[in-house]
């Protein structure tokens, strides 16, 4: 019965991609690193989406539309962003195809060569820069708080579903600010924003922190994270802000007047989170019988499956679950009554549970003379008998329960998962046998970073948020150090 | 006082460029034929977006995403798709840029060539139907009801804001069936589904029509369209669905066992609307002094100005806004109040009228004292005392009554600029003096077809649904026709 997976045991790659393919989620596609997201993916996608729509807009942002383009010179204006940053891409070089004189199918005309090549924009900086320049003269212009949905191109060599393509979707905030202070608020506001939606929608807990100068986005002065682990111990980044400072403004020459009439350089930030969250959902929370989604951007999240014997009162029961259904939409929970029957209730049970919908609610017979029905819980597998009295009500309260659950159960394994090591055998070890987060201290140097990651592939993920201060001694080469950072092997 | 901008009469196209850029909708960038969409014009296109999307899942369809990439080879595939269609489009030959070793910025790395070109999707039948081929084997896995919201390029020539770009949005459905029929019906539906939106969402009435032979989609067995008009009497094709029949199934082997375990091709429909349905709204609806938008898709459907005096009174009059602007809100009204003080009303009622608002409350202090406030309809211009008590109730039936009156508007015009001609003189004549559609006798070919849009620009827009047969003389060629066609010139 069912569909085959791996167990994270057995081989915790292929458990992640049996979910991905076998859950409905993407397939790989004719395009090398492209996925398909298909229907159940998009719209876990959708529903995640239409949330931090939300909460942008609630907290004064607006969508707007940039080009798809990048002409090849405005990637070299910003001197980090072009050596830290776009090399990898995709560049279209001619915009016309023709028919082969040979009759071979179709050529790519060469006498339709671009003047200047195209770059199919990796992140969009400065593209929105070169734009800003002609929205903001003074500083009634400013802030612009504007955000981007859209898709981005970066060629990767090693790709993955969800968590590493070559296309992906993603939305990126530009923001443009009188002020660097206005500037570095709006970053830590969105990364707050972020954290905010990881942790009370995806039921993810991550830490807050900000990059060191190696990890950070090139072109900013500072980069903010929020960092994940998986079910692995491996971390992984789940949204980025950043304080770019005046670079960008610099590069594309976007000044204002300000209330004095002086001129000055804009602020700016950018932030983004991307369809690699869907990776990190699945990482994060499914088991070996399928996905495991969060009740409150689960595309469904309650599917009623009657038990027919037969033709036996299968009106009552058809009934019976229609009435349910609607019960549970007027409370406003999605709910699918399953009352096809091409599959038995078994094969259904199994399916519905890789697909992680949270809440299965099975229809008896026997079960409906004593005015029951039996929920099943899909993070838990637990199987509680209810009455039908008030049944909505209690299944909001459960999905509530669901969601704290999966929530306390990833915290609980997060916590479990950072450790303190002190010296080099220690930092080692753990990092092979637990995994998980190190804190260790650091001499802050980027050659030492370096060196850890060449020796462990472990990066430092981050410096949390409010790190408290203390004197220690670099865990590789002995040096002092003021404070721990979290080291990690990571996605 | 205000923004400058043409007049109808003086300038046609610089008008609809004016409104475009002065109205914040859309401005250009530094690619070629690629827009910026303003936050203004976004949010029109996301309430444009979102009610669509309403309407294509209730109607049972699902959203998911296919690559933006499509391998050249399978242009070729479809041999009518190919000729009619993709050679004008975006290429993508090499992956990855490097410094210059002359020290000149960034070049092109010669060594990053792809071994086969990708182009940028100029729609997307081809990646998503060689998909189709792994998701489809039998009758259960059919229909499949797939819609995509994305980007797509066409490298076009001449381009418009909004109307002719080369990178624009759109949404693009792709249908798969069992039986030649069902796609019909897809067909159809969507294409009611297109002529409902357009006409109570944008209160633009439409034609529903079939196309000839040679304005038919490249690949379609036939294609069904909505034609609208615009106020200097050009037509505009403002959505289209496609009955693929099997071709694009053959193209790419997608064949389904059928309940008789018998093999067949499947059957196609796909349909479209894209970001050039907001330039149709300006188009069809604005006036000299700007924007007249539809109230069901108006970002903003209300505002309200403060009529300061100094300071007097000023903290009743800000009350008594944000408690009106409030009661807006709670009747389902969006509803700005403009409390900034940069502005005098005078400039701020130029402003929306501008962006085309479709209420405009006028707060001032004598009208105050009557319990009144002046209420105006930006599609008239009528000014109307209004008492407070159930304003919330009366601006909700106002919203109601403008869009029924700029439909009825739009639709007067349409209709009063559908003639008849029986001779070529007439036809010509109405072409170049009263222009709208022409409905005339046409002999059913190509060649005919073609002449007379070498002679005068015009098209055959389309055969309308449920045309009266009547005999008759082909306009141009004299020979027997059985029915009417609409000519137009169009955008």
């Amino acid at each position: 019965m069912g569909k085959e997976i791996k167990t994270r045991e057995e081989d915790y790659a292929q458990w992640y991609n049996d979910l991905v393919i076998k859950g409905n989620l993407a397939d790989y596609s004719a395009v090398r690193g492209c996925m398909v997201i298909k229907p159940y993916g998009f719209s876990l996608w959708e529903k995640m989406r239409d949330q931090l729509d939300r909460m942008f807009k609630d907290s004064g942002h607006v969508n707007a539309y940039f080009p798809l383009f990048i002409p090849k010179s405005f990637l070299t204006k910003e001197a980090a962003h072009v050596e830290g940053f776009a090399k990898e891409c995709a560049v279209v070089t001619h915009y016309r195809l023709k028919n082969d004189p040979n009759g071979e199918g179709i050529i790519v005309d060469p006498e339709a060569k671009l003047e200047e090549e195209l770059i199919v924009r990796p992140t969009s900086e400065t593209i929105i820069w070169n734009t800003y320049k002609t929205w903001v003269q003074s500083y009634r212009d400013l802030p612009l708080l504007i955000n981007q949905w859209s898709n981005v191109v970066r060629w990767e060599m090693r790709t993955r579903l969800f968590l590493r393509t070559t296309e992906f979707l993603w939305q990126e905030g530009h923001t443009a600010h009188a002020t660097a202070q206005e500037a570095v608020d709006e970053t830590i506001q969105m990364l707050n924003i972020y954290a905010d939606f990881v942790e009370n929608y995806m039921a993810l807990p991550v830490i807050k922190g900000v990059k060191t100068e190696s990890e950070r986005f090139a072109g900013a002065i500072d980069t903010y994270c929020i960092e994940a682990l998986m079910q692995d111990g491996k971390a992984l980044q789940a949204g980025t802000s950043h304080f770019l400072g005046q670079n960008f403004a610099k590069a594309f020459d976007v000044k204002f007047s300000d209330k004095d009439n002086k001129l000055d350089y804009v602020w700016a930030t950018s932030w983004g989170v991307s369809t690699r969250l869907v990776g990190a959902l699945v990482m994060a929370h499914s088991d070996d019988d399928g996905l495991i989604l969060p009740p409150k951007i689960a595309p469904l999240q309650v599917v009623i499956v009657p038990i027919y014997k037969g033709e036996d009162k299968k009106d009552l029961l058809n009934e019976k679950g229609k009435e349910l259904a609607a019960q549970l939409k007027a409370a406003g929970v999605s709910v699918k009554f399953d009352d096809s029957d091409n599959a038995r209730p078994g094969w259904k049970f199994a399916e519905y549970e890789l697909k992680g919908v949270p809440v299965r609610i099975a229809l008896g017979l026997r079960d409906l003379e004593k005015n029951e029905v039996e929920v099943a819980r899909r993070d838990t597998k637990e199987k509680i008998p209810m009455s039908l009295d008030g049944l909505a009500g209690k299944i909001c309260q459960l999905l509530e329960d669901i969601h704290q659950n999966i929530y306390n159960k990833a915290l609980a394994y997060r916590d479990k998962h950072i450790t303190k090591a002190d010296t080099w055998e220690e930092f080692e070890k753990l990092l092979d046998e637990k995994g998980g987060f190190i804190s260790a201290h650091w001499d802050g140097t980027a050659e030492t970073e370096e060196a850890i990651k060449e020796k462990t592939k472990a990066t430092i993920r981050c410096i949390p948020l409010n790190n408290p201060l203390e004197n220690g001694k670099c865990i590789l080469t002995g040096k002092p150090s003021t404070q721990r950072v979290l080291f990690a092997r990571a996605y």
